[in-house]
């Protein structure tokens, strides 16, 4: 019987914060099979990412110690093993750049994250699908779009990262949905794009205004019945409309902009964005990071 | 012996949310006492109000049926009895609006709180804090800032309330500070006042670009050893500038201004809001309360 993982080259590894993503890759980029694991870099001392990396990829390697090669929070400071910040202009750092870790399993290589000095912002894991993105459009020129906990913006030219910033939006979102005064004013798990689509143009328009807005989620529910599905959407609306409001300040939005994430999240940005005239591509966020993993691993060979 | 409570013509009691404060009250409106319980609305059923300020009062009434005027959550409609809204434009409630709450040992009367229809908006509680600036400065006329939890900003005119808007500032200084990314970045007990007056007239004056600014606060803390405590300040000033910022939207900020509230937050807020001109008067929050609730029981022994 032919063992799945015997046709396994390499593995690409995606350690965020919270979680942790493992695929057994082939040579050709082509992905055998994922994995996933709740041992996030936050919960993990240095002695014990080899160990969670192993446990979760079992037998699969057949005995063999296949290249590893990683990207995210795990090259942080208090990670796996520092791969100290690469500082923009730059490419997406290649794996020339990246810190080898001694370990007995696997031949592994943690990719450094981006700075910038001023403003003052940091990346880990990004860049990678920024990679993945030069990979699949080479000689993309424009902005791209990373939303998420911590959406990133980041402005791309000749290949390199010209500049970045991030926003909080998700998190913030997360914070204000789920332990706010207005947790019960949106709870809902049913999308409203409707009310969605009618409040992020101006969010977008009036941002300043958009804080003033927050309570009047509560009060609308109070005072006239608000439901909570377009309430929801309304909140997303107004901490969207106000990072794509600060993002035009910086960014030329009029033009093409790459959305990398998640399917129903860039799908809210789409919208917002495209509302303001801008044409909008979308790259499916894991895709992309295997792809900007999947580079990575190709200098390695030619390395 | 001379019990104290034989001097206590009435009870005053602002009921909030997470916690509620009883005064003991001789009839011209000096306080004999101050008691304070963690007993607030959020917790209770409605047939637990009445004993719960029974228990905090113990024998201070010395069987005596007092009158207890009472504002806040109580008056909300999971509250003790509810005390509906009165609309704006409106005078702050009064006593001949206020419902009365049948119960053994107190004859309690609650003071309703005020309502917007457009822009939604609601107040429970500083409604009265009002009634308390107007019974202490007559004819006062202009803007009012009651920072908080949630800042609230209206608009005085021939003693009666135009209009109102309520800012989350508080409340998201404090999920931000304490369970954001940011959380070990701006950990610190230390109120930096230079590093607040550095970036709030900046925030006031750009406030799209302090949403760009938060995740700052952390970077510049890995890349730069910005202190805990100027990061902490400065999260403050961007979210009061923005507040400030949004406030000026629509309220005249150039003139008087009164700010009721507890002494550290309104030196902040009177701080940012010198700095762009405006002629800042201190209240205290607690005292203003207590004047509100003296101005109905005045109107109960005149009735």
């Amino acid at each position: 019987m032919a063992d799945i993982a015997e046709c396994a080259d390499w593995v690409a590894v995606d350690w965020g914060t919270t979680h942790m993503r493992a695929w057994l890759m082939r040579a050709d980029g082509t992905a055998i099979e994922q994995r996933h694991s709740d041992k996030g870099m936050g919960s993990l001392r240095r002695e014990e990412f080899e160990p969670a990396l192993a446990a979760l990829l079992g037998d699969a390697c057949g005995g063999k110690r296949l290249p590893a090669i990683v990207c995210g929070m795990a090259g942080a400071r208090q990670g796996w093993a520092e791969a100290a910040y690469v500082a923009v202009p730059c490419a997406p750092p290649s794996i020339s750049e990246a810190t080898q870790v001694p370990a007995e399993s696997l031949d592994v290589r943690i990719l450094p994250g981006v700075k910038q000095d001023a403003p003052a912002d940091v990346m880990r894991g990004e860049e990678t699908q920024i990679a993945g993105l030069l990979a699949e459009k080479p000689g993309f020129e424009g902005v791209v779009c990373l939303p998420g906990t911590h959406s990133k913006w980041a402005e791309i030219a000749d290949g390199r990262i010209v500049r970045f910033s991030t926003f909080m939006t998700g998190e913030l979102f997360a914070l204000i949905s789920g332990q706010s005064v207005l947790r019960h004013s949106v709870a809902s798990d049913v999308w409203d794009q409707p009310a969605f689509d009618d409040a992020v143009g101006e969010a977008i328009e009036q941002p300043i205004a958009s804080m003033a807005k927050l309570f009047a989620l509560r009060a609308e529910g109070l005072l006239h019945g608000l439901e909570p599905a377009a309430a929801r959407a309304r909140l997303s609306a107004y901490l969207i409309g106000a990072e794509i409001a600060a993002a035009r300040e910086v960014y030329a939005l009029e033009g093409r902009i790459a959305i990398v994430g998640a399917a129903g999240i860039v799908k809210a940005y789409g919208a917002a964005l495209t509302s303001i005239g801008a044409e909008v591509r979308y790259l499916d966020a894991e895709r992309t990071t295997l792809m900007g993993l999947t580079a990575a691993y190709a200098e390695l060979c030619n390395s």
